[in-house]
């Protein structure tokens, strides 16, 4: 008797005809049951939005050869929050979102989309992953993160992952000669300086674009930046308790538990 | 010779036509020089979105009896972002998002807008607090959330507080007499529970409306939620490191830090 195949809830935050979401459908196609709900438009940079003060739309699709595929039209936690409730109606055993095109190591991991969308899938008891390649173009080659896709989803599906396990790994791009393998690593302390371009429009009225550098402030080892420029892929397991134990221990001491 | 004032960036996600956010500049004005950059539209679960595809707008408004305020296009997080780099032209002393009209405490500071701008502040370096009133009212009674502010960024700019230190604040809804003092503790783990609501257009197309049930998964002592219920405002302390430190060494173990 063949063992039940697990479920596998695929999303991203490109788009539903993203080159990345296919290369991820076809390195696991043949590791589960494969389920695709993604957004209809581009939605990188929606970070944990929600769609709640208009409704959504969702449209079954034919785009992977036979796989259960539908696009939304709301953020990619809208298409978790969806494709479970909705399409799945019970709880998947992994989800997996990407492959994205360019980096979401470091600080990134809060403005992505695509790890928004396997974040929610792990408040919600999905282990989850999110992968992308810090190849940003249209027809990034996937080679590698294909390799990283297969090889990390078979681990998880063979291990029982502790509950809530989400991770964020990021491939980089190198030769298949000069790729170094798959390092577990912490997120690099970084943000982006924000330089906003500044235009008037026809009508004589101002507008601005955001245009933003990547600052890496993290000078220690062990970090997500550093193992990429090495030429590994990265993988930073990342939390879904917000609080800084630190500051609370701190704090406790310098103001008291309760504040009178 | 009097002291130079602090610096004070207020914003929020309901817009800066809110009660709330009128409520906390009213607790602060006189403790810095205040300045207002917010949402020109409700932005209530826009999490940590940014705003790439398209340009911003933004316009300097009369609101606040003297004190500088822009209305601008996009997300809270945007707000932060134009404020810093085309408003005041240099880093805040302090940063403070709200009143929300409505709770974000336990797994709520993901999804908000309110703690996403406060977030964006901390990551740039700017102490940074989030305030929330359980009363999700438009003509919420802000009295004792008034309190809490003034009391806090009083305490907040008096000492000085850690690099990137990050307040999420949740008031509850009692009465004065009730009211107990404001408690540090840790976030709820807990999550919401989607049960969409489907219907269809007069064109005969189904759409879906997004409808949640907070379910506190939470058992231990010590959350923002038991606080909030006993009478306590919450003051949880959140990260800006979204490593998982925990499974991080578990996965070394098991998989061993470089994956071959």
């Amino acid at each position: 008797m063949e063992a039940k195949k697990p479920v596998i809830l695929i999303t991203n935050d490109d788009g539903i005809t993203a080159n990345g979401i296919k290369a991820l459908v076809d390195a696991v196609r043949d590791l589960g049951q494969v389920y695709v709900v993604a957004p209809d438009s581009p939605q990188s940079g929606m970070g944990h939005a929600i769609t709640i003060g208009s409704p959504l739309r969702m449209h079954k699709v034919e785009m992977f050869d036979g796989i259960e595929s539908w696009e939304c039209s709301g953020t990619p936690v809208d298409c978790v929050k969806l494709a479970r409730d909705m399409v799945m109606h019970a709880k998947p055993d992994l989800c997996l979102s990407g492959i994205n095109h360019g980096a979401n190591h470091s600080i990134n991991v809060i403005y992505s989309g695509t790890m928004s969308a396997a974040m929610e899938a792990a408040i919600e008891g999905i282990p989850s992953i999110g992968f992308s390649s810090l190849d940003y173009s249209f027809d990034a080659d996937f080679t590698i993160a294909k390799k990283v896709v297969r090889e990390l989803v078979i681990r998880f599906l063979a291990n029982k992952m502790p509950d809530h396990t989400l991770l964020n790994v990021n491939i980089p791009v190198v030769s298949e000669a000069d790729f170094k393998g798959v390092k577990i690593c912490r997120q690099a302390q970084a943000r982006w300086e924000e330089n906003f371009d500044k235009r008037t429009d026809p009508r004589g009225q101002d507008y601005y674009w955001m245009v933003g550098k990547f600052v890496n402030m993290d000078k220690e080892s062990g970090t997500d930046v550093e193992a990429l420029k090495q030429g590994y892929a990265s993988v930073v397991p990342v939390t879904i308790d917000f609080t800084n134990h630190k500051m609370k221990s701190w704090l406790e001491k310098e103001w008291g538990q309760i504040v009178e």
